[in-house]
């Protein structure tokens, strides 16, 4: 199943795609006392969901016709893990493994939805794409063993993690202020449930800009995988349903390149996996008056 | 005016201290259609509470008779500016003033209340303390000039910014793991109107644990003063009403002592800002069954 928040007839909703993938089922005029996507979750209603999927209902709107929002207009914590992907050494000068995962944190306006532009704001030019495989919580918990994390799991989804690379050198010891300019990633199209997924590790994601091949790799070459991150966040912090997990970036984001490639308005940049999907963002300057 | 979130008779409510101190009127009851006290911020009705109070209301509990909870129940943003303040070279290896601030997130469950217990997990004893400043923005905006940074606080409160040190190396870039544990940290006891507040730069922070004076500094001496602290981070994020600004700690935590001293259970620690008030936690071990 495949769940999104989307605006149609002047409305925001959350539905789900029809089997075919050409139409959206309107799920907030089914489900009572939902919110929104989020909210679902929250509420561990997606079953409620998947039943009205089942009795084949008919699209309430043509995919053509709905414009997509922000995968959840609430979520919980948006925690996100760095660069997590091995197997090209080259491109770094240090390429140790560290022993736990660098984490840092996303505020949800600084992410839009699949087909919403992507703004470079005019205090720099080094706006900056990062493709990943995103993980939202559907069952809170706390220090979660690595054999049970699968179950907390709602779906997945796909991030674009969008950064300001000068902006992310400014503090001596974290990079907040790179990762949280307003508008500047994106998390969508929708939530994939996971029995439309099997082991994470063959999740093949790339990342192109104008159709050119810029991250390429397979999340089994994640440092820290994905069972390993929710046992390790939920150690310290108790996990709730419709937490965020932006789970890593493989190599060959525009910074690697020599010199650097920054993303200009105008580009269209589309993150992949096929189990889950393509999210795909035009870049825009941000107009300020 | 001194407003606060507390307890009374098994219900959460909000309310504003009495003139003399001794007394806390609720306005939960006397103020339609709003939640808390961060809904009393958001929907810009501080006023109201303000008229409230200067019809010279009896209190509805005494002091004593309610027990305090988390400043802001569902605070926004919470953004922790780094080690802030100078002077104090010799504890430090490295004294360099940065260009820009160390920014870091934390999350709203990781605080408790004034007089609520800060948790020692079992995983760390390296819990320490970090005396601060809190700033609730009280109107929001994007890219605020440092000479309109006052008018968009709602007022000041304190913070225990409490932290796990092994945890927060474990990252190579990042703090978050050791500034997230499930309440290791504390807000409170109330947020203090700016009518009570002179010039930021006067106020005089202490940090004592059982009595001890620990840390003992003035904001004069902040790197990165409030009102650039407001500047600063409104221009990549839009600040909104509710959000929350740890405007960073002096010298003086327990990391910086020769062997380095935690804190441990049955441990009290008190933050002091005459002008504010003081926000008192003792220490327990979290209980993990």
């Amino acid at each position: 199943m495949r769940l999104l928040s989307y605006r149609a007839n002047g409305t925001s909703s959350f539905g789900m795609l029809t089997a075919d993938g050409t139409g959206v089922v309107d799920l907030a005029a089914r489900i009572d006392g939902v919110k929104d996507l989020g909210d679902l979750i929250a509420q561990q209603r997606v079953d409620e969901a998947s039943r009205t999927a089942e009795s084949g209902m008919a699209a309430d709107h043509a995919l053509g016709d709905i414009s997509f929002e922000r995968l959840l207009p609430r979520p919980g914590k948006i925690i996100c893990i760095g660069v997590n992907y091995g197997g090209r050494g080259a491109e770094y000068t240090e390429n140790r493994r560290d022993a736990y995962p660098s984490v840092f944190v996303r505020f949800p306006e600084t992410l839009v939805g699949h087909e919403q532009a992507m703004l470079r704001p005019p205090e720099s030019e080094q706006l900056d794409y990062e493709g990943e495989i995103v993980v939202v919580i559907g069952t809170g918990g706390r220090r979660i063993a690595i054999e049970d994390a699968r179950s907390h799991i709602a779906g997945v989804s796909l991030g674009n993690e969008g950064t300001i690379r000068d902006w992310l050198r400014h503090g001596r010891f974290n990079v907040t202020q790179g990762k949280n300019w307003h508008r500047s990633g994106s998390i969508g199209p929708w939530l994939v449930t996971l029995d439309e997924i099997g082991d994470f590790a063959d999740l093949h994601l790339t990342t192109r800009v104008n159709g050119e091949l810029r991250q390429d790799d397979l999340a089994a070459n994640m440092h820290f995988g994905i069972e390993y991150q929710i046992h390790y966040l939920s150690t310290f912090v108790p996990l709730d349903a419709g937490d965020v997990i932006f789970t890593g970036t493989p190599t060959g984001a525009g910074a690697r390149f020599d010199p650097p490639v920054w993303l200009k308005p105008g580009d269209v940049v589309e993150v992949t996996v096929p189990e889950i999907g393509t999210l795909r963002n035009p870049i825009r300057d941000e107009q300020t008056h």
